[in-house]
């Protein structure tokens, strides 16, 4: 077979209703009454979900590996062993009220791909192989992303280890714990040579939705700056201090608000500006409040635009001050990660040969794929989720748009693994 | 002796000294390491306070008494013990981190006119009474003013006993406990007939110390309206939300602050506007915050300008919600107390004869002599505090000042208990 005919069987292989099987059977894994899943990292559920996929492997006869940090890959063999890999993959964490289809949908899909594949009969130049990444959503020992950003060597792993929640427990021991349970073959460096990887997700935004869309092929996943802003004034009587001897830490941080979001205005509604926490001490009704602490999160797939805006952030917060005193730090400046051009317009080619609606995004929020992209080719196939809302119980994948993804994601897997120019 | 020869008598009685050193032996109760005052209600502090007041009455030959509710009255009796007492006083609970001033200081220039009287072996027509109010503070037990309140029967005795703190205890049960340990004779009803109540306190404000006044003749206590603001909205991820797709609880509410502001603005800076409390939920920095509930504080000495400008309260809330929900709710609406005109002319006669520099003032503080004013003719004598702090530990008044107050006061109340008009 050719890879184009080879990615229409492997599309062609997938099977709908197993899907949507798999999926339920995985979120019944920490679900939760109202209709949500609870899975963090290193729990209960996390071993269980795990070991789940783990049973679907063994039954396929597809050996199990992790890495040091309990990355796992699933591996169906191709016929050049000594090739590297095409990987496609996600998280099977969740947020502690979370969904159940943001991260599980990429690993159910990555599974579903090997499957087709496998009943189709293809026999792929390249293995391929389904990672699952670890604590990807990062809710009790941040930072996010943690797994993939370990295996990429953005953090270490001694610094991941000293990472501690809210109780003082670490994720050293939260990981060895894990690996006790689980029986894992820990034989896969780190960053290990690998073809190409191949994500697909939930968008978790509105856009393919309202557009009618039934895939996203992801350009780029946009870069993001955040800043916390103490403000600091004094505190002081409110029913006998004249506006005019006041330093208000409130009144002056509203303003920089205001300020800020009339920086981050634009008509084209790219911008993405949220100041998500904003604090206020001593917090009684009638006394002058006398610190603020605020954050900015402000994202842009352009990374000239994160450069022009946000390096005004600490201006107009200073300009705005009025009598107090105000410090910005910078906490976070990720730029933005240009996805693979080649392996998208697979994913538009495999849309358009399979006749389902596509259109090209960025990706909003952040996933493995960015510290994958430091590593190898790297793309991302988005499903739409109802109402543009993840992160909650709410969160929706329509079974049509689940299964459409899985059929464009399996095409474009066999089509890196078949095709070796060259090589 | 007329009434004006014997109140410059009483003034010429105080003793500087002896009023410096009962204020630091009173400061001494409940001191904190930061030179403030830990003294709140119904505390063993409260009691220790109360005994060393009761001590020097007791040296004085001075009747103590209390209501129900333990305000105490300490008696120096007059020629016609039959007519309603000249009353004066304040409190000695202080805020949990307070100062030594705040109440303490119009609890010890009262008591210092009482002994400057009695030296200067003046006879007066009417007794002249200190009174110390219960629990003006309120930290533990709300409200505020909480014995001045129920004397004047704006709360029930039942009502406040109910009051419970934190830790789920009763006003009520820490009332008792106090009258085990004071051997108090209970014997005042609430509300008995006063012929008037005269309060010293310190400002609590800027406004002597920037002017250079020694003393405030008290026109008008402010009023006083408070609003509870709940915005809702709709959290979602910060990253993948367009901005027109928002409902940003945080967005909206600081319009709200702003859009106040401007209604409050007010060139006399007569108007006190003040938003003290800005919950923000859930308070991620990359969650697009759903829930915000924040309080106006807004006080004014005039009903007019309370109702033209806090009646606009609700509708500038919803003319700025966006796409979010607004809820207005009032939780207090506290008319201004105007003061009796005569009893403060009589304090800007004293301060002129003393040759004291005075001025009128407004009280942006709530003060007991608010509920005294709706039973008897009821004036306030301010004394600067430096930087116009209190409710902190740096809460400070200078010696000169306290002595020039407890000299004016012990003219009024002298005048006010000699003169016995048509009676």
């Amino acid at each position: 077979v050719t890879a184009t005919s080879a990615r229409l069987l492997a599309a062609g292989a997938v099977d709908g209703e197993r899907l949507v099987r798999h999926h339920r059977q995985l979120a019944q894994i920490g679900a939760t009454p109202d209709g949500g899943v609870r899975r963090e990292a290193f729990t209960d559920e996390d071993v269980r979900a795990r070991e789940l996929v783990i049973g679907w492997a063994a039954a396929r006869g597809f050996a199990v590996e992790s890495d040091p940090f309990a990355n796992m890959f699933i591996r169906r063999a191709g016929q050049r062993p000594d090739l590297p890999p095409v990987v496609t993959g996600s998280h099977i964490d969740s947020q502690p009220a979370g969904g159940a289809f943001d991260g599980a949908y990429g690993v159910l899909a990555g599974w579903e791909a090997l499957e087709a594949i496998d009943d189709a009969g293809i026999e792929t130049t390249r293995s391929i192989e389904l990672a699952i990444w670890t604590n990807e959503e990062g809710s009790r020992f941040q930072p996010t992303t943690m797994g993939s950003a370990v295996f990429a060597g953005a953090l270490s792993l001694a610094e991941v280890f000293r990472a501690s929640d809210a109780a003082g427990h670490t994720a050293g021991d939260a990981l060895r714990q894990l690996l006790t349970r689980l029986d894992l073959a820990v034989r896969r460096e780190f960053a290990f040579p690998m073809h190409a990887f191949v994500e697909a997700h939930i968008e978790q935004g509105p856009l393919l939705e309202r557009a009618g869309k039934t895939i996203g092929a992801v350009h780029t996943i946009q870069g993001l700056r955040w800043f916390r802003i103490r403000v600091h004034g004094q505190t002081a009587h409110a029913g006998t201090t004249p506006a005019a001897e006041r330093r208000d830490a409130l009144m002056a941080a509203v303003s920089m608000v205001e300020g800020l979001s009339e920086l981050m205005r634009d008509p084209s509604d790219v911008v993405r500006f949220t100041v998500g926490r904003f604090e206020v001490r001593p917090g009684s009704p009638n006394t002058i409040p006398e610190d603020v602490l605020f954050t900015v999160d402000f994202r842009h797939p352009d990374s000239a635009v994160l450069s022009a805006l946000g390096d005004q952030v600490e201006t107009v917060c200073r300009a705005r001050a009025g009598r107090c005193e105000v410090a910005v730090e910078e906490s976070l400046d990720a730029p933005p990660t240009v996805l693979d051009a080649q392996i998208t317009q697979m994913v538009r080619d495999a849309g358009r040969d399979l006749g389902i609606e596509l259109m090209d995004i960025d990706s909003g929020a952040t996933h493995d794929a960015k510290y994958l992209a430091g590593l190898c080719p790297t793309a991302m196939i988005f499903i739409p989720c109802r109402n543009g809302v993840s992160h909650t119980p709410a969160e929706h994948a329509e079974p049509a748009d689940m299964i459409a993804g899985a059929r464009v994601l399996a095409a474009v897997v066999t089509e890196l693994a078949i095709d070796v120019p060259n090589q």
